[in-house]
């Protein structure tokens, strides 16, 4: 093997276009340059700071975005830069040019989801973007691939990564918040702004694609509750090792009846028995429930230049066998409805002049700042910010209240 | 945009010839009868047993093959037969026929892997059999869409649900093993025959399968050494106990350098930080280790009807989209040669005088009833039918000592 970067190009080799050189960029080239059963050559890459120190000399790049655009022999374009409008304008133009496009970008195709489908069905142009949703984890092309969307009950688990370790660094560490995000930045797991992980944003964009590829439905993001860790607090770290309980930042999508999906980001207190209770650090885990395949677990690096760049790998592998989404579950008959009219369990931690804010349904315990009780999502999403402004703390204790109506009678005998 | 996206053509009522109604078969027909979104028919179902008694009427069932075999219209044969002698005579006329088939027999593939690679390359028909190994877990797929054999270091896990049952209830609830082997039979996981179960046969079938995806090479089952958890003795349940270790069973191939893979199935013991510590009862758990995208861990439900007929029924909707497996690495340039010229870390408890008859290459630890030491494998294998009778249980304790030599740079920066 060797250690060379290969920027050049040999015969038979799929042209690769990059846009950007960051931490996945690079996880990516590395991938490449150690890959052998698989052939593939960047042509060119496009970054954007001209001045920026990178590990390759600066005439490896071009800082001009037509150079991969307009070249008529680049066959696929890379899109893995941070700013979702830019990376939207480069997806929207190389689907255009009848280039395929892969990217990692979960906000803009969580933004995007419609009309991104839409272009691709137009142009005859595939996106892939496996990368976007947990890493490594094969998840959407599992989704996309198994799981008829009648039969799934839910798609749930913890998306992002840096959240994820910093709730370990906290609870089973006992680090105090400050402290554990500053490592988790250090070690380039969280952003240096990092409110769009932290504030459960990034599970959001990732609960979007998700539930597209489950219930091929399109939700808007700003329709999607996300609550996330930064309102960590004493009341609630004491309530949960109290009770020996560990909070996990879980985005979930849930079928409520035949009709009804809801979706919602927010921190959960799970026990030992709990399928992602051991899940920590970086580590993501997805749970999916299906009536007839009962539940199963996915676990693997949900951050980190190398598993996002492997990810990105097996699309570029995927489209160079033609692979594409089908979208098959948005084409089914019945069509799912997104509600936030749905009543969940949570504890709230705070101040008790604040937690009476919180519009309960029925109030189970209280004590010093603790409130234990049923409230309704759609009461929550209206005060979103003024409880992300006041430090509440709040995190789900069960499941939203569902009525499977469909497979009541899955076990009973098949007649004919 | 408008909801009725058709990206792929879906052809609708496909026409099933189905061999066999036991278990799965029976699975199956509930899953089929569940599914809105994909439609699909049951022509003609085929048994051997003209007096058993089933759930549906005696003139649902066909009792000649060519009844399926020869007819014009029928699309798809699914073969979930218990014979995996009639199972290939099946699934090869058909294949010569021209008809695409689904299996779910692990034997009946993993005795003639490659001469169904073959058929169906020489015939331009297609064979799936995701449901053969793990049943929901869709590790088939995910191996060959995913996952580069050079970079991919192991595929290990708990493969057999019955043995993963009869564990549980012996380590954790402390029953005796034929009660717990009769439990496991009273409730459908083990086969009336246990001896494929938990003697590790149905786990090593599955890794050949596996083995074949992963690295792209055929393993005779014959090479490939095996031993379950039978010989479940006092000794070994008492040193698990007193290390709070559990026993699973666990199937593994594993890369050892450049060229050469080791595969195996033997019992394991393992702490409360392994992966599939905590996968108990019927569940199956894998593991796929790769140089990048680290570890990826797959937990689901590895038998019943209902969960296997489910991976059936994906088959079978991957065949109405016209997939087929491309055995991608099998024809990758570099081919992977298949040894059991390794050492191994084991736990070995019986009587003391059978002890003395394993050949350890040295010993750690011995004491009434136990020793640990290093073995090498195919001095075991020499010896398995040996200590088959004899009683003793053998537990693996560590990795098998693996020599990557090609990814030992992988973090070093990239140099041009």
């Amino acid at each position: 093997m060797s250690n060379d970067i290969k920027i050049g190009i040999m015969s038979n080799d799929i042209k690769i276009g990059l846009f950007g050189y960051g931490c996945v960029g690079q996880g990516l080239h590395d991938v490449l340059n150690n890959s052998k059963g698989f052939r593939s050559n960047i042509d060119t890459i496009v970054v954007k700071n001209k001045h920026k120190q990178r590990r390759l000399p600066q005439d490896a790049f071009s800082f001009e975005k037509n150079d991969i655009l307009d070249k008529q022999d680049i066959d696929l374009v890379v899109e893995l830069i941070d700013d979702a409008k830019e990376a939207f304008d480069i997806t929207k133009t190389a689907l255009k040019n009848g280039k395929n496009v892969v990217s990692a970008n979960k906000k803009m195709i969580a933004e995007n989801f419609e009309e991104l489908v839409a272009l691709q069905k137009n142009h005859g142009a595939g996106l892939l973007y496996e990368a976007s949703a947990c890493a490594s984890i094969p998840i959407i092309r599992t989704l996309e691939e198994y799981y008829d969307n009648e039969l799934l009950e839910s798609v749930s688990g913890i998306f992002n990564g840096s959240s994820n370790y910093i709730l370990s660094k906290v609870i089973n560490e006992g680090l105090d918040y400050p402290s554990a995000l500053a490592k988790a930045q250090a070690l380039g797991f969280a952003e240096s702004d990092p409110t769009l992980d932290v504030g459960g944003y990034d599970a959001k964009y990732k609960l979007v694609i998700l539930s597209g590829h489950a219930y091929g439905i399109f939700i808007k993001p700003e329709k999607v509750f996300n609550l996330g860790i930064d309102n960590l607090n004493e009341p609630i770290i004491r309530y949960a090792r109290d009770q020996k309980l560990k909070i996990k930042l879980i985005a979930q999508v849930v079928r409520l009846d035949d009709k009804n999906v809801t979706a919602f980001v927010l921190p959960k207190l799970v026990n030992s028995d709990h399928p992602l209770y051991n899940v920590e650090n970086e580590n993501n885990g997805v749970i999916v429930r299906a009536a007839f395949s009962d539940e199963q677990i996915f676990i693997g690096k949900g951050a980190g230049g190398h598993p996002t760049g492997s990810a990105v790998l097996s699309d570029i592998s995927a489209n160079s066998y033609d692979y594409q989404y089908e979208y098959k579950k948005m084409s089914q008959a019945n069509k799912f409805l997104f509600t936030n009219n749905v009543t969940i369990d949570i504890v709230a931690a705070g101040f008790n002049e604040d937690l009476q804010k919180i519009p309960f349904v029925s109030i189970q315990s209280q004590k010093q700042g603790l409130i234990e009780g049923k409230v309704k999502l759609e009461t929550l999403i209206a005060l979103q910010n003024e409880i992300r402004s006041s430090g509440i703390f709040i995190a789900t204790t069960g499941e939203p209240e569902v009525l499977h109506t469909t497979f009541k009678n899955k076990d009973a005998l098949v007649e004919v």
